[in-house]
């Protein structure tokens, strides 16, 4: 058969042409075609090369989601550079590691994002040029020594018509970091074809089901893993595709919504709680959406049917990571079945559980273990790494732990190296925060372990009431007991009036166990 | 990112471990979950290896649509095998030639199909083993000096657990031929990556769409260019599999829509003629049933509109050659776009329209030209040709004229090699055939060239009358004026009581010319 690469630059050639009017539209900016943005990214990637970048040379981005940033996406990938997006929230240290990492040769900023660009310009002497999106402007402060170039002055002076595609299938198109709450940050070097089987994958009817009637909100920003790979599935089904901006909040969503017919939305589930806040407060409806798409931590079934009664739409939870591109799992789009837990697996990605020293579980039903995947979409080695991140069955530790039903349902119950181990058996704090954290009064709730000598590691509870409560420990205990087997009840309570929060605003397990259990 | 061949072992294997009691039934004999058809499908692997193939073999199926047929599939190609599916109405000469040339080393044999196979065995030597399927019996004769299996038997016997996908995704999967009416047949083969690329494209949600919830009938042949790609397409996404056996007859269909719960099915429209017919005449429903995809031909609009308003069911038109695996266009599945022409492409193949010499119109949208298709499911070069047939552009030629509407719907308009040449300008003869078609009292038509001295061609019509009607020259040739250009008008009309067919069904214009213009 013809031999066919698996390029990104793939779908927005198809968009361009079979839905050259389908529109991409950025809150309260830009408006253009598929046919438009196709012909703006392509002369993009002229004016990158007239800069002077080669083959696999990075590109950093620092900005929101726009069709300048999407452009970016295009302009960089198409003609084989390398587009690694930053997470303007994550600490200067981390974001300049990355880069310094990376090599990036160029940095894009958005609006909002100058003061922060020129600290990580100056601790990033790879960078030579910085591009400003969105109308951002430099002010009096001059970037360091950096050539400067306002996007649409760029695409003026060094645009060009370029060759896209001429690459292998396996060329790196994305670079993004994941940033946990342990250790360095590791970069993810997607492929063509990573990123190309990866929308192929999510566009499945039984997935995300994107369709060329829809009008897709990416409410996800798009530094995060692809974000989430509609920038990539929107063209290749001709989508229509609605960008908010820097902006999540309710009033905002909800104007762009009405505004724009969308019918499918995307983001994590904070984003979804300001929307309904704003539709309960002004009586306002959504009633083109059809479907939200939930990702990035478990939903709780109430927050589910909140949802789905208030914006008269189907809600999909999934489970994803930036090493997976980041579709795991996904509730269907369709049919009867209830979104419950992270959903299904699509083909294209192997599942398996396994025990703490990575032996599969001989029962994968109905059991908590170590969750490891294999894929077509799926990291085998961090950017950079010396070896591989994979077991000898070449399935890479998620680290999380997990069950899965009899319907194949995934449910992800902790992290793997949060667990406890007390007199030999594994203790899973994620159980304990679930049942604290529904208590009345209780704010945020951690469950890290303390050294023991006779037991070797016993359990710590760790809670910030909310504003004006008071926590009564034996009451916490007590709510535990019954639940939970009894010596997974933790020894001791500590009351935080803030919990330590990491970049990513996750509990930051590392600060709490150095300051309460050493 | 992590190396995954795209084999298509994978689909039965993801089948088996999600889905694994969805059910494959075929009427009036087997049923069985996903789980147990690979495992059988995998111990058929064991018995071919056992009977002495090696990897690339091709075992060739002369069968139904049944569950042994299934298997025969992924027996084969699971273990590398090539599964070679023959068209039980071609010829013996037609077959023969085939069998030879792939130089099939295994004959599997349906129900009723053993004259044909002893027939076949006896001009291809190369077949060393004949497998019965489906209970087929011998008989008294037995197949010249061949062994010979029953299906059951040879797992029992033979059936051992083999290594599945241990080899490159470009390896050969399958392999169809063409059986146009020119010229000797030609084969397509596929491979595991065009196979497993097909099928994530059709199973987008603009596409074929199926689902988990789906319960699909597949009434096209499976040895009809993989069955239409749903021998892969249903156990990736786990939906249930019904197939028909040989009859594709309406009283058949309807019992297995109603009994099995139908949603999808696919197929020619000959045989939903058949179905719409039986239900008028016993006034039954088919509730379930949501959409049925056609294909094969152009469909007239008053059929669509029968069938949309008779079974309640969205219908998708479409568009596929065997070179193609075969989806080349199709009809939404959901949305208020009404199926018209054949459809839309999906991504995964770029379509061009040039002009007879091979260069690219400058118009594409609303002119006729010749249709060449790009991509990952299409063929390069047949099988054991010398050459590729691929124009410099690494386009294939599919043979049709097409016009592409300003939404993209594809309509094929004729065929180029029915082409005729009068005075240096073409005429279609599929326009004429088409106006001439739904006079009344028409039966069959086809329009074909005649030698002339002055214009180099001249267009004939010739006609075979509907039973029990007589047709006038006059009247026929007045429906044509000004309805195409004057010239266009045949210049002599002739009647035949039977128009000759080929093997196929379609009308065969090399024996009308060589009959009625030489």
């Amino acid at each position: 058969m013809q031999s066919y690469a698996l390029t990104v630059d793939k779908f927005l050639d198809h968009a361009a042409k079979w839905w050259e009017n389908r529109e991409i539209v950025t809150a309260g900016a830009h408006r253009t075609g598929y046919a438009g943005l196709r012909a703006r990214s392509n002369r993009l990637s002229g004016a990158l090369k007239a800069l002077g970048l080669h083959t696999g040379d990075r590109v950093a981005t620092l900005a929101w989601n726009t069709q300048h940033h999407l452009e970016m996406y295009y302009g960089t990938m198409g003609a084989g550079f390398v587009c690694h997006t930053l997470n303007p929230r994550l600490a200067v240290a981390h974001l300049a590691a990355m880069m310094n990492e990376a090599e990036d040769r160029v940095l894009a900023v958005g609006q909002g994002l100058i003061d922060l660009a020129r600290e990580l310009v100056f601790h990033c002497p790879s960078i030579e040029a910085v591009v400003l999106l969105d109308g951002a402007q430099v002010g009096p402060r001059p970037i360091w020594d950096r050539q400067v170039f306002a996007f649409e002055s760029l695409l003026d002076t060094h645009g060009a018509e370029a060759e896209w595609g001429a690459f292998d299938e396996n060329a790196p198109a994305g670079l993004c970091y994941t940033s946990g709450t342990t250790g360095a940050p590791k970069g993810v070097l997607y492929t063509h074809r990573s990123n190309y089987l990866h929308t192929l994958r999510a566009l499945q009817a039984d997935a995300i089901a994107l369709t060329a009637a829809d009008s897709i909100l990416v409410a996800v920003p798009m530094f995060h893993a692809n974000g989430w790979g509609f920038p990539f599935a929107a063209p290749a089904v001709g989508a229509k595709l609605v960008l908010p901006g820097r902006s999540t909040e309710g009033a905002h969503l909800a104007k762009l919504i009405q505004d724009e017919g969308v019918t499918v939305a995307a983001g994590i589930q904070t984003v979804w709680l300001g929307l309904l806040d704003h539709l309960d407060q002004t009586g306002q409806d959504v009633p083109t959406l059809e479907r939200v798409i939930i990702g990035g931590a478990p939903c709780p079934d109430s927050l589910i049917e909140r949802m789905e009664s208030r914006l008269q739409a189907r809600v999909q939870t999934s489970w994803g990571m930036t090493e997976l591109s980041p579709l795991g799992t996904v509730a269907p789009a369709q049919g009867t079945v209830r979104a419950i837990a992270s959903g299904q697996v699509p083909m294209g990605l192997d599942l398996k559980l396994t025990d703490a020293s990575g032996a599969t579980l001989p029962e994968q039903r109905n059991v908590t273990g170590h969750l490891k995947v294999r894929g077509h979409s799926v990291v085998d080695r961090y950017f950079k790494a010396k070896t591989d991140a994979l077991d000898a069955e070449g399935y890479f530790d998620t680290g999380d732990l997990a069950t899965i039903d009899d319907e194949g349902n995934l449910t992800i119950s902790g992290r793997s190296k949060d667990l406890i181990k007390s007199g030999g058996e594994w203790i899973n704090p994620a159980e304990i925060e679930a049942i604290i954290g529904r208590l009345p009064g209780v704010g945020q709730v951690a469950v890290i372990g303390q050294s023991d000598p006779k037991w070797g590691e016993r359990p710590v509870l760790v809670v910030e009431p909310q504003q004006n409560h008071t926590l009564d420990d034996a009451m916490l205990l007590e709510a535990l007991c019954g639940n939970v087997a009894d010596w997974w009840i933790p020894d001791r309570v500590i009351h935080v009036s803030q919990m330590p929060l990491a970049p990513t605003g996750k509990i930051d397990k590392i600060r709490l166990r150095a300051e309460y259990t050493s």
